[in-house]
């Protein structure tokens, strides 16, 4: 067995490989895997991340809402502007949120949202339990949404899904959250329309490449807050890796079913 | 009648003056009025700052679990410091909450709380919903909780009741919050355990001056997070309150009781 991100190039050597417990939960690196289904069981943390995730979202959300990117650069040179930023402030509470991707993380960006008062619907293309499941269907709701978020993991199907014509449809309104995969958003556009302040804002955690080069325009966006690929992380992130592994490794024991297993064909 | 936060010392020579609608919740600027109890009746606008302050007082908590002034300060300078910032990172869930005050706000201060699985307590000498009620029960539970977030008015009991022995009391994991009055607070003693880092951090959106003054050390105190009373701001702020005093004119007019009448002897 494995218990880590091993490069997928090793993994069809290992011929006597019974299972491979991942220590993430994205595992679009080994979609390759799918070319010939492996003989070993692969496993992911799926709900291991979704609650810094979400609070990464929401701080990020409320930091807008806020004002606290000025309110902390203010506060680094010890001037008091209350009465600049107190009439840019705005709610959460009440908004409108399109929630794109029905997964762990997804549903508890919903949950939270709705503690806010935010009305919340979401799309996922084979959820039952989403308001929207066909691109059509969700370009058509886009324009409606004070915050459009973007929970998808990447897979060969959701690679470019929110395109420049969804982004272009949002309301002047909008924020963009983008907590699933950087791939998954046509960038160029993204910037297009923050840059132009088509859009109100985003808050951006993951991105095409990573770690962002110096020169990338996303640094500079007005209203955009870049959260590094930090939204999975939170103090105890190791130990609880450690207690899923040991967790799954006592069912395996066991011969018992294991928790989260994965198939590398759908790709969630 | 008047609508608006008149200076208190008009208020006696209006002896037609029937009925004095604020334009705040806390009216510790008209205690003095209960030394000869007034003729007319006065209401505030308690409830209308309930959601943009517990929204500050989230977005500060959040923003420091989630390294937000790190990943800010990186971003101006396009700066990627996932590596470094990632493994300071933690959770609002789960974490233990006291609650100090039950008024609109800190009731929804409480209710935000709960939505993120945090486990939350609550202080007010005499709600009986509140947990805790006396001096001596609050200074004994201050040590086990995480966040300790001050939601009370400035009224003479309240003036100096966070004092020092509860600050010093409190848990090395702990966040402080105030998003009530600065008068409630022993500041200098505040400051002390930011400085040491005898604490973990705080958002502090009220503070005993207001402005700070340039060399307020309040300003640089470690992890803390200075919101500058924008915690009730929020962009239909005015229309809302000017919504309220119609209400509350309709009500006049029909001779029925006033909504959010104050009694200024007891200060809230």
């Amino acid at each position: 067995m494995i218990f880590g991100n091993v490069p997928v190039r090793h993994l069809p050597s290992c011929r006597r490989l019974k299972w491979l417990q991942l220590e993430s939960v994205g595992f679009e690196y080994y979609l390759p895997l799918a070319d010939t289904p492996p003989s070993f069981s692969i496993t992911n943390l799926k709900g291991l991340f979704e609650w810094p995730t979400a609070e990464t979202a929401l701080s990020g959300l409320l930091a807008l809402g806020r004002g606290l990117p000025q309110l902390l650069t203010a506060q680094a040179q010890s001037q008091w502007v209350e009465l600049e930023v107190r009439p840019q402030t705005w709610l959460l509470h009440g908004q409108r949120a399109l929630v794109i991707g029905a997964g762990s993380i997804g549903n508890r960006l919903r949950l939270l949202l709705e503690a806010f008062g935010c009305q919340v619907h979401s799309f996922a293309r084979s959820n039952p339990a989403a308001d929207f499941h066909t691109i059509p269907e969700l370009l058509n709701a886009i324009p409606k949404y004070d915050i459009v978020a973007c929970c998808l993991p990447k897979t060969p199907e959701t690679i470019g899904l929110v395109n420049r014509e969804m982004l272009e449809a949002m309301s002047a309104r909008a924020l963009f959250v983008n907590i699933g995969r950087g791939a998954v958003v046509d960038e160029e556009a993204l910037i297009g329309v923050l840059q132009r302040r088509r859009i109100r804002g985003a808050v951006i955690d993951v991105t095409q490449s990573e770690p962002l080069a110096p020169d990338h325009p996303l640094w500079r966006c007005p209203r955009t807050i870049i959260t590094q690929h930090t939204g999975g992380g939170y103090d105890d992130e190791l130990l609880d890796k450690a207690r899923f592994f040991l967790r799954n490794l006592d069912l395996y024991r066991r011969g018992a079913e294991l928790l989260n297993p994965i198939d590398v064909r759908k790709g969630y």
